[in-house]
């Protein structure tokens, strides 16, 4: 090992640190033993002494990327329509940050569907993220910000479209800029208020 | 090894029907020598005379993949809307053939985001998939089913709720059957008619 041990949280937090990179990097399916050892510049011996399986491994990423997402720092407070957009910024990758975690959810999916318990999480997680999204359109279309409809079938299609749009970015970034993600987010939008008048 | 030797091509095609069971049950992260193997009932030598590496497999994988959804009946031939609907149906996961292909492509993505080569395919792949909706779009605008605005953006929109509706209906199945994907979709495309009036 390159450097003096530290205490146990330090130690966690190393161990935290060179999972998500090796994440970032390779994806689940890169995250290995060895993989998080090297990262660390550390023994597997000191990543073994941390996790007792892959499976462990895999559910200690998935649960780490949980709360670095809800760690970031929200877009804006703001009410209405502002919110409502704001919310779906914050789950687009338009900054390197945001598109390191992106990348790193879509990965976490080949596995999460190989295993019942992490895919329960995950449909518990997008519940809840329509859930949000539901909340924000109904307070956009109480100051007719928004059209009036079923709010949970408008948020259900519009966390849809933003998920769809996060893998198409993650996948194509050469035609998924932030400035043409913000302007598909926009049109979406526009279509949804109640000056829209079809032509 | 079970059964006796066909000839080399219906030995590939055992190749690729165990290559796609394991995939539909274990993802691409289950995608071993031994377990396609185990799922030919042979050993792993009849595995590794067709494949060199886990890259090799990785890559036959996806084209299989590719054939596969190339060769799917479409659903109807119908022109303007019905089209439209048709091919967004299409790539919905609304029966079980379907639900395993679109299993399988979201648990790709964790390979091809960690292979530059592999990502490009999927990036084209779903260029690829814009494309043809921006025709339909287009169409349907000329009979008048569809209000005017840019056909591109609508349809990669479209494209992107599509994908995204997938991924939820995949991780969460109980709470988007084929029939509540389907009113989802009608929803959506109400919103993109002329004869939607914004309420």
């Amino acid at each position: 090992m390159g450097r003096p041990k530290g205490n146990h949280e330090d130690r966690r937090g190393d161990v935290a640190e060179a999972v998500w990179q090796v994440l970032a990097t390779d994806g689940f399916n890169g995250l290995t033993i060895r993989a998080i050892a090297r990262q660390m510049q550390a023994t597997t011996g000191v990543v073994t002494h941390y996790f007792g399986s892959k499976r462990e491994i895999v559910g200690y990423a998935l649960d780490l990327l949980e709360s670095r997402s809800r760690t970031r720092q929200p877009r804006t407070a703001a009410d209405g329509l502002p919110a409502l957009r704001s919310a779906v910024m914050d789950m687009l990758p338009l900054d390197a940050e945001s598109t390191t975690a992106n990348r790193v959810w879509i990965s976490s999916w080949d596995h999460a569907l190989a295993d019942p318990q992490f895919q329960r999480d995950h449909a518990r997680r997008y519940a809840d993220g329509v859930e949000r999204l539901t909340a924000l359109v109904q307070a956009a279309q109480k100051c007719a910000a928004l059209c009036a409809g079923d709010a949970r079938l408008m948020a259900t299609e519009l966390h849809s479209f933003a998920l769809g749009l996060i893998v198409q970015a993650v996948l194509d970034p050469a035609n998924y800029s932030a400035v043409q993600q913000v302007s598909l987010l926009e049109d979406y939008l526009a279509r949804l208020r109640p000056t829209h008048l079809s032509r």
